[in-house]
């Protein structure tokens, strides 16, 4: 198995960051063959997912969709039990996930044209991100 | 690793698929132990999860859901980057996810009884989907 | 690759697990490396996420979303299909997913320090769960 991380600065409050190019990076020199990449994020007020990486979706329709969903002004027994404010950042990230499995060939990604690899952060900060990625091959 | 693709016709708008019976057939014949196969959907307008194949969650339920918390008539600015009507469909296939990871024993998967692997597609129109299946032993 | 179960006793109706402890204890004495764990529910009213194991999220939280996007007092006609009263809590169930995954080095799990891997049972009724971990080196 082959284990690298990724760091990534984001600006929080729904921050979205394409990872494929720096994800690919890593796969080129593989031998050829099938394989399996693994993406993880670690913190619970993030999350990583596919989407088309295009400005629509990434600096408008997601934001407010979580706002409607899990809206950041809600109440939330969370932010008692520390006296913060990012109950719905880690609701928003549960719902969506830590992590993501895409399967590669020869080195290249099998994910679709309009599909990318996106780290969205939720919480209500600039944070900096660790994710981890794992190789099976 | 043990790499096979699926074709899926889908009719879009949340039809839903079951692919454990196409996806059991791969995994017959596998030397006796234990494995985990992955299932991904390629394209950002479709997912894949674990649903009981019944008709009421099938036919009514799952769409009902995806209609209330991302409805299909919403102001998507995803639309006006592409000049298209299917905003809702990445956000929903956002939400829900691109893949899933199944236990198996013996060739056969550990899912429940009550417990099926299912792509839905929430794109709209209809759709040739193609699933990439990856086998680890 | 090393396969084990978990058997979890739930109460339902949004009964969250912290199954962090039990999980690290099957990671011990592994060899030193790199290597990922899958978790899998079985069942379809039940799923797997990661989420901060704190009071407000786990007895208050995560249950108030839950009701506010999937109600358990909604129509739904998988109730129909067998006259039982769970319709939301398969469709809950699929909206999260059966599973994660999470990278681990040298038999120690790479999650945050406010990053916990949970069992959320959303069934009516007490459960007996079995979890299946697979560990890929």
């Amino acid at each position: 198995m082959k284990r690298f991380t990724i760091e990534v600065h984001t600006e929080g409050n729904c921050d979205i960051k394409n990872l494929q190019p720096e994800v690919a990076k890593h796969l080129r020199g593989l031998p050829a063959g099938d394989g399996l990449l693994h993406l993880f994020v670690v913190g619970s007020t993030a999350a990583i997912t596919t989407l088309e990486f295009e400005p629509g979706l990434v600096q408008h329709d997601v934001a407010a969709l979580m706002q409607k969903l899990v809206p950041e002004d809600g109440h939330y027994q969370h932010e008692q039990t520390w006296n913060d404010d990012n109950g719905h950042s880690h609701l928003r990230a549960a719902l969506i996930g830590p992590g993501v499995m895409i399967p590669f060939a020869n080195g290249r990604l099998l994910t679709g044209e309009y599909q990318q690899i996106v780290l969205i952060d939720f919480d209500t900060r600039a944070r900096k991100r660790v994710v981890v990625g794992s190789v099976i091959m």
